[in-house]
């Protein structure tokens, strides 16, 4: 593996747990009220767009992070539209 | 251009162009109380490594997505911190 490809998958790690903080926070206050809804349902159809462009490539890492990232703006979007005030 | 490199494009401006409306509720609101500012740290620190991983690919559509998103995250990071109540 090289330099590169651990920098690619490590840059993709970040961007996938990043969305954990949002959610445990959110979880935690039980407010969403600053996150932006059209940024979640933005976000997460690109997402799933990228989970099938991965796919298609049979490209591992792009398939996992993606698939992490989906489950967790899909709960974001869950908590946004639940957490309505 | 391939109907799978539309697709990977297509993917990657949709969770580009997701943060202006956060960007826009944001400024708008003068509010970000609900943000996680982990999770724009530490996404923010992601999206400089695709940068990085981008420019030693000359990677194109990923340097382009990325410095335009990290432009849009660095503005909430600002808020985030600025906006402090």
């Amino acid at each position: 593996m090289t330099a590169i490809m651990i920098l690619g998958l490590v840059a993709a790690g970040l961007t996938t747990v990043a969305f954990i903080p949002q959610v445990h926070k959110t979880w935690k206050t039980k407010s969403a009220k600053d996150l932006s809804l059209g940024m979640y349902l933005i976000f997460t159809s690109g997402v799933v767009l990228w989970l099938i462009y991965g796919i298609l490539r049979k490209d591992i890492p792009i398939i996992a992070a993606n698939a992490v990232t989906l489950s967790l703006t899909l709960v974001l979007l869950y908590f946004k539209i639940f957490y309505k005030e």
